[in-house]
């Protein structure tokens, strides 16, 4: 997480305090605005303010914008044995994603694995976070989300793909080891977070006006041409994941999804597994265990700086926000007092 | 695909028959000769010699050295629900795999999907087989595999992860849209071909022995410090497939796995889903022509180099071949008419 030049320090509980008194304002029924509110407490918490206090007031310009309805709630479409898919009705994209998450798991724990398309939904900020609340709960999570055009196709000059975040979780020792990455190098968030502090990319990031693959953030925000991660591959993987998410849900593909400036309806798919019901379940944290320990063994490019498992760091930054207060931009804390 | 100094070309026909002779030489029985020697030649017919006609003389040397058992077939260890573990008992890993596939398929026919993770099974060679065999009868596959340690995680300087590739396929037009990828940035057999050719990579793949990243293929593979695809991103997404498989099918993860040279008993992961059931099943078609129209839209790097989807030249790939035989290197083609 970057530190901006002017930050203040905000307890959990008032954060959320905050985001609940704003969004029974808005219109969410208070078991609605609690839910909602601990989902962008806990995101800042762990970390990622980009998808939680910094992006609330955009979330709140978007429900004034009528493109989230903060009453909405999600509606069973059809159900074919483990698949289901469900319309998001444009509610809140944070709570349909809990709802899809938990109905996934539902039907895993009868069925073994369970899958819930959702079209028709709404910005989920952090995919990591459905992620962790299947993983805490013993259920493997994997799910995505296709996003507005955000990113060129391989060979190309113009975005017609999205970024598409990929979130796979595992349950692992009353935690979780969680992925949750998006198919361009570096999303715009990081970018600019860069560019605000004159910073230089640590690998090229995109493409700069003269058609040049660059590290300079300032130089890619001005062409739009992000670098798919692993180039063709990062590619291939965002036109895969929008088209099942197109085809599962039966809503929106990334291009017709209105500009990014006013995303909304996008397309999601949860699978859930259910470990506790395989023959191997008594063994299963050993073997990941086992893994762990392997990739800890590595040999540091760094000396001093151990080789990590996706999301291991999350519960000391957890820690951190809860013993000192989430850092957070003091022009943002504002304009959320504002509200 | 790279040409070598000295090809011949084999008749698709002509190849499937010396591979099937040897094959039954080797103990299959018809049947599984048949079907074996199919997905090599298939391989070979669609430009993917490295998992093909090129392999084959190692699929040989594996199954004298008792790594593949040519009689062997894989038996169900437990079933909940949609979701299936299997025992491949070494079986020959292309046998295994179409095995797998047929039985996600069939449990996704009557519970919308179907997951089969098979454990001690042997490399299936080309995983984008599974899934054009899976679209190709209306499913979608998503699809894994883990392997030998042959990438280091990100920071990390001696390879303790796999290169697990990974297979998405959606059913399109008769044919299928396919994306087939390893988490390194370029396989062995391409930094190999490049060298023997005295060229660069188009992109950096790993690392020299000072460490600095290097397009220079020879450098890479005095090193085997490969880099991952999309750097920390395909070395986590590699972790959490190789987590995925080993829980789910209760086998071996990559670190378990004998060395690269003697690679076997890996563990495998296949999900089915069967659109037929899904509410938009008729309108799906029209939804993949208008993403990939969308995505044809795109505006060239290149001019006069269109932008494609993955495995949208295979179908050109596999005409010439037909028409013209399969380009084979002469000394690969003698080695097998000598076994």
């Amino acid at each position: 997480m970057d530190i901006p030049k002017s930050i203040t320090h905000v307890p959990a509980i008032q954060m959320k305090s905050e985001f609940v008194r704003i969004l029974k304002k808005l219109g969410f029924t208070d078991d609605r605005a609690e839910k909602c509110a601990d989902i962008f407490t806990v995101n800042s918490i762990e970390g990622v303010n980009s998808h939680g206090v910094n992006r609330f007031p955009r979330f709140v310009r978007n429900i004034k914008d009528g493109f989230i309805i903060p009453s909405a709630i999600p509606s069973v479409v059809h159900v074919s044995g483990s698949v289901e898919q469900w319309n998001g009705n444009l509610g809140p994209g944070p709570l349909n994603a809990v709802f899809a998450t938990e109905r996934a798991m539902t039907i895993a724990a009868s069925n073994g694995m369970g899958l819930v398309a959702m079209a028709n939904t709404n910005h989920w900020m952090r995919g990591g976070t459905y992620g962790w609340y299947a993983a805490k709960k013993g259920f493997v999570l994997i799910s995505w989300t296709n996003t507005c055009q955000n990113m060129p196709a391989w060979g190309a000059k113009d975005p017609r793909l999205g970024n598409n975040p990929f979130v796979f979780a595992v349950p692992y020792m009353d935690e979780a080891i969680v992925l949750d990455f998006a198919m361009s190098q570096f999303s715009y968030g990081k970018m600019e977070s860069f560019r605000n502090q004159g910073r230089k990319l640590p690998y090229p990031g995109g493409y700069n006006i003269k058609g040049e693959l660059t590290d300079d953030p300032g130089e890619i925000l001005e062409t739009w041409r992000t670098l798919p991660a692993g180039y063709w591959k990062g590619a291939g993987l965002s036109l895969m994941l929008d088209i099942l998410a197109t085809i599962l849900s039966g809503g929106l593909s990334t291009h017709d999804i209105h500009g990014c400036s006013s995303e909304y309806g996008v397309s999601q798919v949860f699978i859930a597994i259910d470990i506790r019901k395989l023959h191997n379940f008594p063994a299963i944290e050993t073997a990941i265990d086992s893994i762990i320990a392997n990739l800890h063994d590595s040999i540091p490019e760094n000396n001093g700086v151990s080789v990590r498992y996706p999301g291991e760091n999350i519960k000391k930054i957890r820690e951190k926000s809860l013993a000192e207060g989430i850092p957070v931009d003091k022009k943002v804390w504002e304009e959320i007092l504002s509200f």
